[in-house]
């Protein structure tokens, strides 16, 4: 299921993509610096809209690179602009679009580790199951959040998009459009 | 992998559950009524905390149940207090409870509809991935951005919680404690 929750997040990066330029409309049609809304947070002490999502990009990389052992090339956090963020967004999404089936059929039993954690170690399921999934939504929706809450027009839709529904049993299906 | 995600589904619960708790603790501290905090919201067209604790609850138990073909008890949704939405995660937990790694053998291929849906339907693993998972953690994390944007003292590690890391390769480890 690596591969397929993988692809999954992959689908939200587009999403906050997305998100990220719909909050730039709403800061033009409000007349208001567009990279003001970078900055916002929801708490005095909790990272500001530019963390999350640079901490969202970096949270799925990772895993990729620990459950696959390919590397990840360290990125130096200084997006300070939604467009920067974006295109953070997007080398994240290229990255992972590097990434196949083969690549995690080792993953549960990958050894992870972090040089803090001094030799201490996480299966890549652990991994994966306690870490990467929770803390991706979390600092994915954190985003969302934070643009809510200073007003841009999102719903639910937008967060989860769209879903691979299958036609009702028995009904007539036209042919695939190739 | 199914099973080890609804355990860390209920893991999280678990946390939520928690985190009302120091929510009440708060408001006490503050000399504020606790469950003000139940009808909060980040933007006026989302739902409050109450409808996000329902939800998260809804979706991981509706989930447990499609992808096992067991049977949930619908519930009303008439909660307005913080220990009553503790009450509701609670009862949520140990309905998960009841279920092991046999009754998620099947998940995959489930065939998961919604009256709603008019006939069409997802696989079980695609409703896993593409609604279950993202649907509860963004409930879950919109539910803690809420108690966090207004005061409530909450970080990082009340979120993730303890996560399994295994002792250093090669180092001495004691015997285990019966």
């Amino acid at each position: 299921m690596y591969t397929e929750i993988f692809s999954q997040m992959k689908k939200q990066l587009g999403h906050l993509d997305k998100w990220l330029g719909s909050a730039a409309e709403y800061a033009k049609s409000k007349s208001f610096d567009p990279n003001v809304l970078a900055s916002l947070r929801l708490a005095p002490d909790q990272f500001p809209l530019t963390r999350q999502v640079q901490i969202c990009c970096d949270t799925v990389k990772l895993a990729a690179s620990y459950l696959s052992g390919k590397p990840a090339e360290s990125q130096p956090d200084t997006e300070q602009t939604l467009e920067e963020l974006q295109i953070r967004i997007r080398s994240t999404i290229t990255y992972l679009d590097g990434f196949g089936a083969q690549d995690f059929a080792a993953a549960a039993t990958q050894v992870v580790s972090q040089p803090r954690w001094k030799g201490e170690w996480m299966t890549g399921a652990d991994y994966f199951i306690q870490h990467a999934i929770p803390n991706f939504y979390f600092h994915l929706t954190t985003a969302y959040a934070i643009l809510r809450h200073n007003g841009v027009n999102l719903g639910k839709r937008d967060y989860l998009g769209q879903q691979t529904k299958r036609p009702p049993v028995g009904a007539s299906v036209g042919p695939s459009v190739g």
